[in-house]
């Protein structure tokens, strides 16, 4: 088993005040690593950045279309978005659509992450709602796939056939038996799998195009509709949307929390999975910005993304105190 | 140099999610290393883990006794408060017995960690201010000795009489030329110095009651004040404050950013000092606390003290997804 790479190191003045380690691998359409960093038989759990694999029986069943829903539905079902009112009203929406209310959705409540809207919803003394869960698009996947399968409304119990339904595409895509499941942090089961089985999931979903067969014509529509609306898949400010904005072709972008990034590119057809060890997401933001760099989908130049391959760390009177840099292994 | 040890695992079920790794020293009065996981030579930037060692000119100089500072201030001037209604009326107090006011701290707003207070500013529409800042009665205690040495207002700046004595005090009690320095979030400058310097540093204020040299006593005095007012130092819910409370003897404990933790045990004269690598708090906190459960200082058992040796995680429903735990290798 190797160690852990170097990702990325934070400075402060002269000083290298952190540093972050962990896994990064590049695979290509056969499933073949391209180029790894750290440990590709690492077991992750790769949260949030498994979305789009979540959302594969929501199309592939049928449901999606039987609902009609929207590319913008189908990147909300793949987002990790900050709860602002575009994705707020969005989601409401869909409960709607499908006679449900918030109390439907098993993700808790979170307060949102727009400034805008948290600090109205404080002077209001409005509570958070379970909509404002970052997770509450993929929520209303997996209840817009239950009403489908006429199963019931425990969709995050690990037997639900909505899972049961998840699980299967995981082990599909990732070409592994999943050893296990953590509760992720909306509650539903998050299934582990090897770094190398992610990054080939991932070039799996970056190949999607080339194939015509039910899963697969899921997962090209997942990455066009997480291209196509990047402000849905995370909100501003945020890497996953900045970034993909500034690509210099379409590609698919996705944080998971504890230190997960993933990158599909579907014109090189090849999928990237990176995890700081340590679970940073300043580090996973910086290493998947370096490999985008490397892999010249990402100019170093343009300040959208010097804002996280190398962002300034600022003090609390505004003073620029030091740098996050990439390791130099990532970018050449 | 050795390699950074493990600090800290990070569990979700049945899979280690996350890992830390870094270092740590225990030195005695002697300056000589007890026990030591990592690298002791590591140069590290203490962050507010060395306000104990900038609080030192202030009463060896006569500025404090010429104030007539109580310890409750002195415990302020070692402090990473949080901003709570406590600390902030004790620190505009100090201020209008200097006849300053917020704008003379040089350390930029921050908005209160206090929640109550927080949202009460939220729904007032009140700006955080300056003596908000989580090191205000730092910068307090700077502007008394400015003060008192007939120095101008800029006492951050790294040539200031204030700045060169806290550089001649870490000198002294780290045993080492200090390499350089960053600026910290509060812009005062950081001193740097290795691991095994900071643990020396610890030992000679956990010793500096067997003393009585100026800068002995005055070492003695802001432990004994730190101790003394736990609630002070950080506040409620804070590690700090929390793990000093339910030690079994007297012990000054303090945080510092990017995973930073010291900890002065009077009783014993040893001194110590932990450094997360990835500068994750989680994983200092829990390394602190369990290596003062190696001495036997805390008691593993103890509600407040399993709080941060071994954390639950909660997810946004509530449910217990994981937990965190202290690497086997620092508890025995």
């Amino acid at each position: 088993m190797a160690q852990p790479a170097s990702l990325a190191e934070v400075w402060r003045g002269p000083f290298q005040e952190s540093h972050h380690v962990g896994h990064a691998v590049i695979c290509d359409g056969t499933g073949q690593i391209v180029d790894a960093w750290g440990d590709a038989t690492a077991v992750v759990l790769p949260r949030s950045s498994s979305k789009m694999i979540q959302a594969l029986p929501l199309l592939a069943s049928g449901a999606a279309d039987g609902r009609g829903l929207t590319s913008e539905q189908l990147a909300l079902a793949c987002a990790s978005h900050q709860g602002a009112p575009i994705h707020v009203t969005r989601v409401n929406r869909w409960l709607a659509d499908l006679g449900l209310g918030d109390g439907a959705l098993c993700c808790g409540p979170q307060v949102s992450r727009d400034t805008e809207l948290k600090l109205e919803m404080i002077r209001a003394q409005d509570p958070p709602c379970r909509v404002h869960n970052n997770c509450s698009g993929k929520h209303a996947g997996f209840l817009t796939l239950a009403q489908h399968l006429g199963a019931g409304p425990d969709y995050v119990t690990p037997d639900h056939p909505v899972q049961r339904a998840c699980l299967d595409a995981f082990e599909t895509v990732t070409g592994e038996t999943s050893p296990g499941f953590g509760i992720d942090g909306c509650s539903a089961p998050n299934f582990a799998t090897s770094m190398h089985g992610m990054a080939r999931a991932m070039a799996w979903f970056a190949t999607a195009g080339q194939r015509s067969d039910t899963m697969s014509s899921a997962a090209a529509r997942l990455v066009a509709a997480m291209h196509t609306h990047p402000e849905l898949v995370a909100g501003e400010g945020r890497a996953c949307t900045r970034l993909m904005r500034v690509a210099k072709e379409p590609v698919a972008l996705k944080t998971g929390a504890e230190g997960y990034f993933i990158a599909i590119l579907p014109n090189r057809g090849l999928g990237i999975a990176v995890k700081a060890a340590d679970g940073a997401t300043r580090a996973a933001e910086c290493a998947i910005a370096a490999l985008l760099v490397r892999l010249d989908v990402l100019d170093p130049a343009h300040p959208e993304v010097k804002a996280f391959l190398n962002p300034l760390v600022h003090n609390w009177d505004g003073l620029v105190t030091g740098e996050i840099k990439p390791a130099p292994g990532l970018l050449a």
